[in-house]
């Protein structure tokens, strides 16, 4: 076993701070390290929490680990910030986040570079949770900012995902939030103290209700484009038979009211994946996505690794219009399966 | 030559939607289709429109188009607009856009269903420029709400790639953007008429200044993930003689004041893009990434293809712990290469 991961196993702080590093700069030593770990993972309870920027979502991350803390349970965090896709740097990432917690050692935080690449953050983020859980952390809350794909793919690590909104924060800003509303396990709506608390639960309820009858209806027609046609069927059918209705729970995380109700709607919700047929379906159908995504990465490393200067002269020639792109793409396809292996 | 792509050529309305819905649904006949127009491409100009919610992007582009069409060009819009991932049908897509051009036989508009895969949908859209560009379309603008990775992914389709913002909005929201503000080449403040429209021009100024600094010393330690190292090396070269500092143009859509000029700094930045040499290395770094994130795609879809049942069992595996994801992965891999060719 790599000595970092048998470290890590023994709940070694550094050790854990050092695996985390090693996935977020996906140095070479990770895989080895996230092969060994791997085997002791699938006991932390992994809480997604995402929303919009002002919604007040590091406050109530903040609240709800206090509540599991308060528990005697030990937390990881994983806190993901907008950056530039040029600088590979976090822009937020020396704001200090949650000082409350700086000197709990029940809590560690490690904030993640958000990359300029597709696919790499929810994979960063899905092996810092493992990270985490083979570490025998009890609750890893991965925290994102709730617009865009990459953070719907993030939401996706979670079993359970948190989406806080706040009252009043304009109709085109929840529009934006249509996909990320679909993944919600549980609606927060926070600065409930604030005029328009309980039309913001309205509006959410109009669209849970909407959603879950368009989301059978399209799904029926068209899977997940990377998704076979028995993947496709599988989703319809939990649909169709989950019974999960999101709870939307009206808090005000700075007075820390509401939180402990909002920490029992988690709490049932993470019951209800654990404990019923829909919720470990959901669970083995994450599993799935998950398996297709690290396919789709490891498949383009490869090729780059095998295929080397190729790509470059590919580019020079489509460039020149001397092939087209989608023909070049089958001819390098074509030579990566050739290649001698390395 | 595939009869719809000759029917493009041609310039037929009808055959050019009939294109740009094959791209958009990636039905089997769009490969074929767009091999056969990509001798055509290269002549559009390809104009980026990106911003938040409210800064008022589609009454600019709007106004942007009125002026391009005055000029007696053709014009191509994409409209991406955020939707599910689940059910991959355009939530906002029924709203009536930009009806002012609705019967200019002129402008061709088509929305575009965010899909709920990653790459995708900035495929798609390259895919569309494509078709337009080939049916002779002088100005393709694409318009996107300029949040998350797969906005900024799309705008690197573009010639250049207008930002839009409005005074007021908000520091949070301000922050959210820092990806799209290293992507930007022209910003607009739009509601210029508002308090704050000079103050909204001083913060771009600044992030405009740490932006270019950071991005140089940053892109010296490590580069694009998924680029070689001789390719980071361009990009520094690139940052380090190039020249373009963003102009800012304050401008009321509304009322049409400011689009003259901001169509006078679109359209400097165009030459620049097109006729230096730093515009031109630009260029071609895009094609690059493009080459590199077709691969990526087609790469997972040729494996798919070929592992057929393979992936779910194993997913099965993974979820019973006889195998780790990343070994199971380096499998699925050696499988896909050996796997008979069809």
């Amino acid at each position: 076993m790599h000595e970092i991961a048998s470290r890590v196993l023994a709940k070694d702080p550094r050790a854990i701070a050092r695996a985390l590093r090693l996935v977020d700069d996906r140095l070479a030593d990770c895989v080895p390290v996230l092969k060994d770990l791997f085997p002791s993972t699938g006991k932390a309870f992994v809480l997604g929490v995402t929303g919009n920027p002002g919604a007040g979502k590091s406050t109530l991350s903040d609240r709800i680990i206090q509540n599991f803390r308060a528990q005697g349970k030990t937390v990881g965090v994983i806190a993901v910030d907008p950056t530039s896709p040029f600088s590979g740097g976090a822009i937020l990432g020396d704001r200090i986040r949650m000082q409350r917690h700086a000197t709990d050692p029940g809590v560690f935080i490690r904030s993640v570079a958000t990359r300029g690449h597709l696919g790499g953050l929810s994979r960063s983020a899905r092996d810092m949770v493992r990270v985490f859980d083979a570490a025998g952390v009890d609750l890893v809350l991965v925290e994102t900012v709730g617009v865009g794909q990459d953070e719907i793919e993030i939401t996706r690590t979670a079993h359970t995902t948190l989406v806080v909104m706040a009252p009043g924060m304009g109709d085109e800003v929840q529009a934006i939030k249509a996909g990320i509303m679909e993944c919600a396990d549980v609606f927060a709506v926070n600065k409930a103290d604030r005029d328009g608390a309980d039309s913001a639960v309205r509006d959410i309820e109009l669209m849970i209700a909407l959603g879950s009858e368009s989301m059978v209806a399209m799904s029926k027609i068209r899977g997940h484009r990377t998704h076979t046609a028995a993947d496709a069927h599988v989703r319809v059918e939990q649909r169709a038979t989950a019974r999960w209705i999101p709870p939307i729970v009206k808090c005000v995380a700075l007075r820390n009211e509401g939180v402990a109700e909002l920490c029992k709607a988690i709490d049932r919700h993470h019951v209800w994946g654990a404990e019923t047929e829909e919720g470990r379906a959901r669970r083995r159908g994450r599993l799935a996505d998950e398996v297709r995504e690290t396919l789709r990465e490891a498949l383009i490393d490869a090729a780059s690794r095998a295929l080397g200067e190729r790509i470059e002269e590919t580019v020079r020639a489509v460039d020149a219009r001397e092939v087209d792109p989608y023909t070049a793409t089958e001819q390098l396809i074509e030579a990566f399966r050739t290649a001698p292996r390395g």
